[in-house]
């Protein structure tokens, strides 16, 4: 593209940026649009010839833009509610016209060190020791992968990483602990090492959501009873339904008395730890040996960016390294990223996380965490103030659990979930927002959480007003 | 960031990148900077107080920008030469303000469709039948994993997804090949799986570096007759020291009579296929199972964009797919990408591609890449017309084998690797071009490949110049 056409078509960009964020809440949340929609107004087949870049971006504004579902929009509060903040999405496309490849240090001097040192940065401002040091991967499911891999290289005389696990008679079945609240990703992480799914045990929790310590204990001596080689712990802080915090130091010095690994499936709740106080929830968090942390979760950096930290960072290093010819160099002390994961090409993620940490300074990022914890909490006090509404679980950050309960369904529990997912339904086919569901002891449970920086309590308002208005309208009468 | 100050960065920031993408040639192709030297100009410590989004973006101009390898530079020929072009760098801003993440259709319908669609314009572009279905990883790395893991998952009886591998009778050693000249991601995807480097059979290539079919057909017969279970060839199309094509139609028939699961590795090459001539030298790619193609090497699409082409998706899906409660939908018929591999977290990469593919049009890109062989055919003319240089492979495509040869160092092996290992340094240390090397046959052979769109003649003559330049003055001289 030629140099004017270029600076030409950035400023456009720029605009339909500066239009996009400024405007987004305009757009309701989810487009009204069902599956093939989009599709169906687009060639089948590429174009031979090139077309003009204003004709590309109009299209985006017309056909792409409006059918995508609103992450950045201050209503968006399903899942975990996130934002790409300015000084991120600026950081990211900076990052795209370098389009470094970080594999290597000569390959990327500014980014791998710039990487260190966020993660650096990251490590102080949810208190940590020094001793962990962090890489950023794309996601928590490939950091959680990563980690449960270093376990599995670092059992004793096993040397899986050279001679695998199939068709040994020296290696028993290898087995993962995590909550029945873990993420999916433990899940995955499991199929692919080849641990299989049903050596993940999934250890029940208490009420409060929290994985029961002595079942935990229980369930590694039974394994160890019946011949299985226990591997690692997954521990949560943060749970995806609830955001419940499993009791990190309980569980930490339990597996440095088995010897077992242990990983803190952080995502969500380590971006809370840079406020004392949150900080205070995770209590035992720095006897883990790996934890992850998403900042393109709930610290505003655009996905991806996810940070696994490690106490023994050469524990990924000895699972994963391995440098072939052609990407041997001579930089003696340098780090090469590429050592430390399954993939090779590495992005320069950095630049936007350093971004956003200076943009909006430590202090600045915890007012912000504050305040979606404090609409969280006056969210639940307008649940737990309304007799239709029930809250389902403790609110320690900034998702709320809750349901409707209409009076006439108490007793019909079935009644009750297909009340709820009707609900959920059609608030959020009203537009303005975006909520989510989960099960909570098999029972439907709706989610607010708030994580975007758009958010204000007009937008929460909005939500109750909607659920109240949807429940009333929805509400079972007494037959006359 | 209140809505003016976002546009009036974005806007600056649009400059930074016109300014960047004009000027780049200008840089040194690899920053004369040693380990550490970035670091030690940054504060240790994270800022409490915000700072002005100018003051981050003034140290991006002069403490990152100068301090990066320069990949978008037109004399980077090192590894895979790319190219972040301008519409491929907008479409990743556009995308890093949507910030979506599409994990189900739900989440992202525009950014699901798009995708499956893009990834159908490339398999029109290189030539495939319409049952490959397609979706878009990190990188190349991770698709050969997935790819590698539903292998294994098919396998009959097994169950392994389940079951895992460890401390089972019935799983006998489960073995992969490839030749001696594949990626390491291969081993990286062998270590991930559990299923052991020293279960990937590294067959011998020939004298032009494809896998040796008879060697694999003998190979996978001994590995039966000693009770091993073969789960997978991995053929390349394009390998990194020599960019050679493994002979795909031999291979795709000894897998389908021996029903051994075909990935082929044509993550460089596979953009040269949307030219028909090149296409040829593929011949018998549709056997594959699967093929990984990345965009993002030498489609000119901003890192990361790799496509995994599959013939049967539901391989993958079924390997991979498990849905936890809070992200069950009801949005029937929908495809979610979730589904088809280890990720959760999903980034709206088809943005970029589609913008590149419509502004260069398929034929725009295939004048692009003849264009770029063609540089490499008058690089290697060079080199076959200088007495001390000589061609070490052959050049299918845009990547030149080759190294100096010195006429009184032709017997001495160990100083002929000494002598271009101190040339590349030679040539890499005077700035305007970057090179790479590898080893073939166990020699040192320098490397130079042509992938970026800036690249023009006299870049890669000013390599030839350099070599010659660098190569005359290091030569050991007569004794007199």
């Amino acid at each position: 593209m030629p140099p004017d056409e270029f600076r030409a078509a950035a400023h456009e960009t720029a605009d339909l940026l500066a239009d996009y964020l400024a405007g987004v809440g305009r757009y309701d949340v989810v487009p009204k649009i069902a599956p093939g929609d989009v599709r169906k107004t687009l060639p089948a087949a590429p174009p031979e010839r090139g077309e003009a870049m204003d004709a590309i971006l109009a299209d985006y504004k017309h056909l792409i833009e409006p059918n995508v579902t609103h992450w950045n929009h201050p209503g968006f509060m399903a899942y975990f509610a996130i934002t790409g903040s300015g000084p991120g999405v600026l950081g990211e496309a900076l990052a795209a016209g370098l389009n470094v490849n970080a594999m290597l240090w000569r390959t990327g001097p500014a980014p791998t060190e710039l990487e260190e040192l966020v993660c650096d940065w990251l490590r102080q401002m949810v208190g940590l020791p020094p001793e962990f040091k962090g890489h950023i991967n794309d996601t928590a499911s490939i950091a959680t992968l990563l980690s449960l891999a270093a376990a599995r290289h670092r059992l004793p005389g096993l040397d899986i990483r050279t001679k695998g696990m199939a068709g040994r008679g020296d290696v028993p079945p290898l087995t993962i602990y995590c909550s029945d609240q873990a993420h999916s990703s433990v899940d995955k992480a499991a199929i692919t090492l080849g641990l299989g799914t049903e050596n993940v045990r999934k250890i029940p929790s208490d009420a409060l959501f929290r994985m029961d310590v002595a079942a935990l204990r229980d369930a590694i001596t039974l394994d160890r009873t019946a011949g299985c080689l226990p591997v690692a712990v997954v521990a949560t802080a943060g749970t995806t339904s609830t955001t419940s915090v499993d009791l990190l130091r309980a569980i930490g010095e339990l597996c440095r008395a088995e010897k077992l690994w242990l990983h803190v499936d952080a995502a969500y709740a380590g971006s809370a730890c840079i406020c004392p106080e949150f900080r205070a929830l995770l209590d035992g968090l720095e006897l883990a040996d790996t934890i992850v942390l998403n900042p393109h979760k709930w610290l505003f950096t655009p996905v991806d960016c996810s940070v696994l930290l490690a106490r023994e960072p050469d524990a990924l290093k000895n699972a994963f390294a391995l440098v072939p010819e052609y990407l041997k160099t001579s930089d003696a002390g340098a780090t090469n990223l590429m050592d430390y994961g399954v993939q090779l090409g590495r992005r320069f993620r950095a630049l936007k996380l350093w971004f956003v940490i200076r943009y909006f300074g430590v202090e600045g990022l915890r007012e912000r965490i504050r305040a979606h914890c404090a609409l969280a909490q006056e969210f639940k006090q307008w649940v737990e103030g309304e007799p239709a509404f029930e809250l389902c679980a403790p609110v320690p950050f900034s998702t709320v659990c809750f349901r409707s309960m209409p009076e006439q369904l108490k007793t019909d529990p079935a009644a009750l979930d297909r009340f709820n997912e009707k609900l959920l339904a059609e608030v959020n086919a009203a537009g303005p927002v975006f909520l989510s569901s989960t099960k909570l002891r098999g029972r439907v449970v709706l989610r607010l959480t708030v994580g975007n920086l758009r958010t204000t309590r007009e937008h929460v308002a909005k939500a109750s007003e909607l659920l109240k208005r949807c429940a009333d309208e929805a509400q079972p009468r007494p037959s006359k």
